[in-house]
């Protein structure tokens, strides 16, 4: 993270340097998020959180309350992403399982997630009846979210409440998955029963383990000429990222990220080779990063969307692997050694400076771009156009789909910042992740990418940016259709009804929107919507039915041999 | 029931006449739920569904492709109610775990609601590996409906998925509850192993228990003066409305709904007694109901919604509790009873014939409407309109809310319906519902209340209505915030921006919007909405910030004692 108030952040989260002394179970649990940099949460009241609401209006943490829970749950998932910690805060049954997904999304994704869920007080669930909101019994909820969080705790005892709290919190951190909190709203102004300050147990690698695996990696590396570092998505969410980079700028050895953590690097860096993706990426970045002799990939999940579909072909005695669960060098396992240990440990003089010869780029859209007016546009003429005008103040977020396959490619700024549901995959993500992103980040202006039928699931969210004083450029990719699917097998379920999707602003009485067709539309709106600051501007970009991301392409060739 | 259409789908499925040769896993599934009545489904496409959707589309099933995958189920929980079975229909993790609110919300209220998720295929999950959509392992999702759903099956293996999906329709049927079947891609066209036809079991009473039972309650309405049947929503679930209304009838007994079985009785049957709701409801009812020297409460939960938050008084002496699940007389229970046995048999000549004296109707709203001009309109002016003006075409679809406590006053024609998540109360159910409500009865049309709150969450699914032939007319009762919450603890949280919804038509580009103010505003906007019967209708109802129904300051009064 380049940004000083985000690294400072991630920073105090290490340390957990904030000792936070209860007072009551949900000021407790307030000021504990506080000291790990949360200043905004996301969601919707309800009967049974309304006291948290309010004891959260009552401190210097902003409430942004979406219009429905799935888009708080989304948009705190991107908050944790550039944050290190998002909140979502949320009534019982019906506010829990309507963000479901955004949980499962968060859990696939590895993104530090805190659900807050009210539910009925101790003495209302004591007589066992049947309140409102509820389904099968009290514990039904905390079942689910079992499935789909690493811990959880019912915060209705203040005899364990506050370490029931930390010990959630840290497992948040730790894994960098979601926890569930679910407190009675009659235990919100709860006071201990004893003192307690906020407590904190730091994991630690076994240094046996440790010596011997980064032993092994140097060992691999000084006999390496062609070494590549692959950065996954771990090397983002612990905080890794600069001391990777150190490493590689140091001993000179070139870079790659997957689609999931792309971004992770400054993107115009000389020693950056581009995005892995095995079959479906481009072929002079997968030639690089196969025919390395020595790969260190550092924190990835071998998922099929980073893997062109398990088109890899990364030889195993040429491999390190290590993420958070484990190191695996060559055809053997370390199980207890902590990524940050094995990263800092290999920046050492022992290892040569390389002297490596990087591919020329055959990245198809970083090129000069200049319009050609009154030209129909196409997909990829809009990311070269985008390629050309993004600068380190945005962060682009793509829904999946054309929007990401397209956006793998666009050569993100130093400081800029790239969010999608890469693996996961889940449609509609992007405009209320974009809500999250630029609270968390609010100097970076958020550029959406998003298909049209992704937009038709959550692009109202938009009504939420007035008041919280945000100004996205969504662009709306509208094809009429699932195109993705539309690669895959062809039918009526893939039609898209076509919305007049730049007049949303109409209704929601606020923002700015633009109809494009030709380049010179998209030139003329894009340097509006640039301009205009105060409000959200969208962009109905107009694409042939079938008009497609070379990605794409790739990606529906090999999907479709599945289906 | 009262369409003879919906009574014979209810008939067939009782006896499930229909019976099916297997010849794929996918097709058995498909014929199997024509059978039952299915007619239209409700979902959206993803990779890992595709062959099954295709599968439908070319078959006389329609599939109602909505917005999102919660709308889906909405959509599909609306049908159930109406049609005794619906379907929804979405891919794996990303659509499954969308829905996953409204599974719940059928659950608590009693909704067969059939779920088909598509997941990856057997070989590609054998392998173990990170598929796009996985969250945790390849059983988290089942692991997740497990909670939510009373039978569920994985359709993987052609010896078994035949009778597994006869099981788990069975219990669908049975239980009135959800069910969740996953199918992987490359099983829909797999064949069965041996032949296999539809086989069904139908459960039976304890006929010792059923003779006991029936004899005690029997003795007590003969000694009884003042009987009185309470229906709840089973009855309606069990399509037991008309038996019962036989046995009121030929008894003269008089008859009472919950807020949750609203429209099981024609409202205006001169044995009506009107909705029961204890201190929250009507006082006329309320005493009448609890004075009943015999109260035969037939299929009702013990809900805090349908009781007032338990401020009912019914005094156990002189109660006969029957459910789908047991039946209670006076302080003791029979386990082994179907309630379409008791209500059967209870319909007997040894029964006297009562002289009841009904009470008086105080209903607030029921009396004859003369527009006031440029008068501003209320919620209660609101309400005395529509009760004047709603016809027996209509089906009422009220969301949570002070649109469902205020709709519990209209007096529903004879063969119109109500539907309302009165339990679960899920705010954004209505607009969704009513794609589902028209689609299982064509011939009428929805009239949707919803708060301005509830309409952001899900009020643009009705860009679905175009593609399917839908007219809902909408009213949105717009108060610019949380009415229901601003009761019982005000802050911030509760404000809702306020968006120009009638002209949401011109994002959708079809439908029709009217602003209302006054009196007026209101009958020409309902005049309008009445005549276009070529598409939606939406009436933004402009309303005072605290401006309410009876019933919901009645509420209010409960619950603040609770927050």
């Amino acid at each position: 993270m380049s940004s000083p108030q985000i690294t400072s952040l991630a920073e105090s989260q290490m340390g957990q340097a904030h000792s936070v002394e209860a007072t009551s179970i949900g000021q407790y649990l307030l000021d504990r998020l506080r000291g790990l940099g949360v200043d905004q949460m996301f969601g919707i009241p309800g009967d049974y959180v309304l006291s948290f609401f309010k004891m959260v209006e009552e401190s210097p943490v902003e409430m942004v309350v979406t219009t429905n829970e799935l888009a708080a749950g989304y948009a705190a998932d991107a908050y944790a992403r550039i944050r290190g910690l998002g909140v979502a805060c949320i009534t019982y049954a019906v506010g829990a399982f309507s963000l479901t997904n955004a949980v499962a999304g968060a859990y696939a994704e590895q993104s530090p997630l805190v659900i807050i869920s009210g539910s009925p007080g101790t003495r209302e669930v004591k007589r066992n009846r049947l309140l409102h909101h509820m389904v099968g019994d009290s514990t039904t909820q905390m079942d689910v979210f079992k499935n789909i969080t690493v811990a959880q705790a019912l915060l209705d005892d203040p005899l364990t409440a506050f370490r029931e709290i930390d010990r959630v919190l840290d497992a948040c951190l730790r894994f960098k998955r979601p926890v569930y909190l679910e407190i009675p709203r009659d235990r919100v102004h709860t006071p201990p029963i004893h003192p307690h300050r906020s407590f904190h147990e730091e994991p630690v690698s076994d240094p046996d383990e440790l010596r011997e695996a980064v032993a092994e990696t140097l060992e691999m590396l000084k006999k390496a000429k062609r070494p590549v570092i692959l950065a996954g998505i771990e090397i983002n969410r612990y905080r890794l990222a600069d001391r990777v980079l150190k490493l590689a700028e140091r001993h000179r050895i070139p870079i790659s990220a997957t689609l999931l953590s792309k971004s992770v690097f400054p993107e115009r860096h000389p020693l950056y080779l581009g995005v892995y993706q095995a079959a479906m990426g481009r072929q002079e970045v997968t030639q690089y990063v196969e025919n390395s002799d020595c790969l260190l990939m550092l924190g990835a999940m071998i998922t099929d969307t980073d893997t062109g579909i398990f088109t890899h072909q990364l030889n195993p005695d040429y491999l390190v692997f290590a993420t958070s669960e484990q190191v695996q060098i060559r055809y053997h396992h370390y199980e207890d050694i902590l990524l940050e240990d094995f990263v800092a440990k290999l920046d050492t003089s022992e290892l040569p400076i390389y002297e490596p010869t990087l591919p020329k780029s055959q990245n198809p859209i970083d090129q000069p771009y200049a319009t050609v007016p009154n030209t129909v546009i196409t997909v990829r003429r809009l990311f070269q156009k985008l390629n050309s005008i993004l600068d380190a103040n945005s962060v682009v977020i793509a829904d999946p789909g054309d929007a990401l396959f397209g956006a793998a490619d666009l050569s993100v700024q130093d400081s800029a910042e790239f969010l999608g549901s890469a693996f996961y995959a889940t449609l509609g993500w992007a405009v209320p992740a974009a809500i999250g992103a630029q609270k968390a980040a609010p100097s970076r202006r958020p550029i959406v990418l998003v298909g049209d039928g992704a937009f038709q699931m959550t692009g109202f969210e938009l009504g939420t940016t007035k008041r919280f004083g945000l100004n996205p450029i969504v662009i709306v990719l509208n094809n009429k259709g699932y195109l993705t699917e539309r690669f895959l097998l062809e039918g009526r379920f893939n039609d898209i009804p076509n919305w007049q999707y730049h007049r949303l602003p109409e209704v929601i009485g606020h923002g700015r929107g633009y109809e494009v067709f030709t380049e010179s539309d998209l030139d003329r709106a894009l340097e509006s919507a640039w301009q205009n600051s105060d409000s959200f501007s969208l962009l109905n970009v107009h694409l042939a039915p079938t008009d497609h991301s070379p990605g794409l392409a790739r990606l529906g060739e090999n999907l479709s041999k599945r289906v």
